[in-house]
């Protein structure tokens, strides 16, 4: 029996990490020559996709056809083994070759049109991508740092500190009273859209307290009970989204301004009606975003 | 109705960390003015403690105090509000001034002497200043960057990067099948100690995805499901322990003897004899750490 299906896109990858081999650079360098071995090409942080039939499909290729188009020092990840052999990733600084094949796409617009395997491989990929971009020096001595392991570390060669990426834990949450939850929206989205709330964890915080914190400082709601609905990789830029429907003690809700530009209560019929995109004035983010999922799973309950 | 209270040490905090004080560097002038003010004084991470009575308890000053001890420089925390007034953290390079009253002890020692409010609210100033003692240089351009919004981030001068402290989630299992439960232990812990399994989540992955790559890298167990018990933050040096009850397929369990040195099954009742103190030849880590409400929290379950 497997673990049951988490809902969210990112999730559920296909692949094993397979962690040991990361630290073999004899076994990765026979990886890359394997026939086996498929490879996806980033460019600033974009996946390469091709349009195939009207489809657009992650463009993964052979490490030949890859080490024609890469410089020898492109950055390199290893991502995994699935039944067929390993997976890498690579970031080339120059789009050039690729673009009469297909295209560099953000992740986040098209994600919805990939499989949710290649949504899923491509993310975390993206993830460490966009951690090499801004982690190239060391932040204990400011010396420049260099990858190792496969992609999945930085060591510094002056003061020998070793640097692992960054997961950052971000509680989102639906606060609900009695039959009516929660959404909130920012200035700067899209007229009508409303969604959960959300912030970073700090050190010295449980899951349940910084839901309370954050809940108590984005809608003046006081915080009773915190039941985990799912988690879900964010690799924009590497956020773990943590989802929790949060039983809240009070509904005159208070907006905090610097975050939110409003809030606002919606029944369950409303809730099912943002969800299946029947709400009259209003719209919730779509079924890739775990908020998607939160709101759905609150409102379709019994 | 609070939230249900949460079994882990570090966790609870009582402070209000009221975080929009923390852009406002007037009313933290004001505030370290106050005589309802505490201040507490950490040198080398270690916080400073005193004997009273022969109790230890954490030595709280007022910030007057505090000021002729430390120079003007120093780096400060703005920690939170309780009902009298504001607390602090200041970090002082010189410990002198301070060994005729007290002494500086490392928390992981003495925690489960102090109060568990205290614990709660050094383990978070200790996250803090550990993580500005390894990031004084910003990682995206090498130079150096300065401390802003009262010790809750860092600014890059150069590039202008914005760096805010760091949250290491770690999923943390007891692998159970049956009626037992699976503990490792790493070769350099004492002769009999035996705890949960352990490792660091990565980018793209969920929850029950990394605890389903550790129990299997660790162990060679399969998990079929994944119970969250609860978190806790761990401030050596930032850490958020996810405790987890992973309930697995097969029980030939098989070492990673790279991270272990061995893993063994316990009943029921030799569960009960760990937490008790009582089993024969074996003992688990005491209730500071998230291990040990894991493993009673099963062993004591109907």
């Amino acid at each position: 029996m497997p673990l049951p299906r988490n809902p969210n896109a990112f999730a559920n990858s296909p692949l094993d990490r397979a962690a040991h081999h990361r630290r073999d650079p004899a076994w990765i360098d026979e990886a890359l020559k394997a026939p086996t071995t498929e490879l996806m090409v980033f460019h600033a942080h974009k996946p390469f996709v091709v349009e195939r039939e009207g489809a657009l499909e992650a463009g993964w290729m052979g490490a030949h056809a890859a080490a024609a188009i890469a410089p020898p020092a492109t950055p390199l990840i290893f991502l995994g083994l699935d039944a067929h052999g390993a997976r890498f990733a690579i970031e080339i600084p120059d789009p050039a070759p690729l673009e009469s094949v297909g295209r560099f796409e953000e992740l986040r617009g098209i994600g919805p049109r990939l499989t949710a395997d290649d949504v899923a491989i491509l993310g975390c990929a993206k993830s460490l991508f966009e951690w090499h971009a801004r982690h190239g020096f060391c932040a204990n001595c400011g010396a420049k740092s260099v990858v190792a392991e496969a992609g999945w570390k930085r060591v510094c060669g002056a003061c020998n500190s070793e640097h692992f990426p960054r997961v950052d834990p971000v509680v989102i949450m639906t606060p609900v009273c009695g039959d009516r939850v929660l959404l909130g929206r920012q200035a700067k989205w899209p007229k009508g859209m409303h969604s959960a709330l959300a912030g970073f964890m700090e050190p010295g915080e449980t899951i349940e307290e910084a839901v309370a914190r954050e809940t108590f400082e984005e809608a003046g709601l006081r915080v009773n009970a915190v039941r985990l609905h799912s988690t879900q990789p964010w690799p924009f830029p590497s956020q773990l989204m943590i989802g929790v429907i949060a039983d809240v003690e009070n509904d005159d809700a208070k907006v905090d301004e610097h975050e939110l530009e409003a809030v606002r209560w919606f029944t369950r019929d409303e809730a099912r009606a943002l969800i299946a995109g029947k709400h009259p004035d209003c719209f919730s983010p779509p079924p890739f975003a775990i908020a998607h999922q939160l709101i759905k799973s609150w409102a379709l309950a019994d």
